[in-house]
């Protein structure tokens, strides 16, 4: 049976398809949409439609922007010298959250994964390729995730970068800051010893 | 400083207001919906516009639908003996689902609460009265929360209509199936002794 009118059934159908959202929560977030003031429902749709219209991926880097240059390849004040490679662009925003790095950033949209069917031509590499022609570009760091396929697409760019002089960089694996050495899982202890440092 | 751009702050800043949806979780939603095809995309916005705009309360119940008369109040098969006042829609989808029940409801949006400055006056209630004059009706079933408010409303509403002649009835308190004595709060298992039944 059917509990709800038909309009009411599609929203919930729709946010439930969202990640983490399921059928209870769904309910309760459509429920309290329908509670909300014509105007704050209406901007959230809104929100969505003019999000999706606008935004699109920075012919530079590929990075999110709602322009045609993203506001970080932009920025001429920033180090020429350094790009960094991220899978996605929320690896960029949480990159910009520490307000260390100053770089520019390349978002390869996925990595290398055989298993679901994803070479090195289905990744954003060949931009990548292009904008290290700069003689400007002295260093790559190459921060995708310590997963088997972002270890493998690391390497496999250290590999086709390498004889061009640039320098390769690896962000470093390791006990998390405020981690404890006990809870860690063996590979990342491993990691955390291979990768030592002299005090 | 901004990391995201507008049309995408704009959407995060939307999401953040949902309940249950802090900034992380408004993020990883955005990020989701921008990477959606547009057709999805477009669909959640639409289906939020649609049941905003669509959606309406039920003239005789309260409950919510997208005509006049809901498809509860609408069903000439049901029990005309017995209306259940139920406190919110919610509510009156948790009844149904059990399937037992198959007679009318009532939603009073809200309850009773001199401290938010609510009155009987400020709860559906007046075309509760108006209902109960048709003669059919034999019982009323208050199965508003069990709250502070929740009982007062309930004791409000039995006062007002019992001297009608119409038997008014409240849901039964206690231990929920499943539950264990030990952990039950004192209060519950005070309502489960009261409500005690010989076997």
């Amino acid at each position: 049976m059917n509990y709800y009118a038909k309009p009411l059934n599609k929203l919930i159908a729709e946010l439930s398809k969202l990640p983490g959202i399921g059928g209870k929560t769904a309910q309760r977030l459509a429920l309290h949409i329908l509670s909300m003031d014509d105007q704050s429902a209406f901007a959230l749709s809104d929100a969505i439609r003019e999000a999706k219209e606008n935004m699109t991926f920075c012919s530079v880097c590929g990075n999110l922007t709602d322009t045609d240059t993203c506001s970080i390849c932009a920025d001429e004040h920033r180090d020429k010298s350094v790009i960094c490679v991220v899978e996605s662009p929320k690896d960029v925003i949480a990159m910009e959250k520490i307000r260390e790095y100053r770089g520019y950033y390349h978002v390869l949209h996925g990595v290398i994964s055989p298993m679901d069917d994803k070479g090195p031509e289905d990744i954003n590499l060949k931009s990548l390729i292009t904008r290290l022609q700069n003689p400007e570009v002295k260093e790559l760091i190459i921060a995708t995730n310590p997963t088997i396929e972002g270890e493998a697409t690391a390497v496999y760019i250290a590999r086709l970068i390498k004889p061009s002089g640039i320098r390769v960089s690896r962000i470093a694996h390791g006990i998390p800051v405020g981690g404890d050495l006990e809870y860690a899982d063996e590979v990342t202890l491993l990691k955390a010893i291979e990768g030592r440092r002299e005090l």
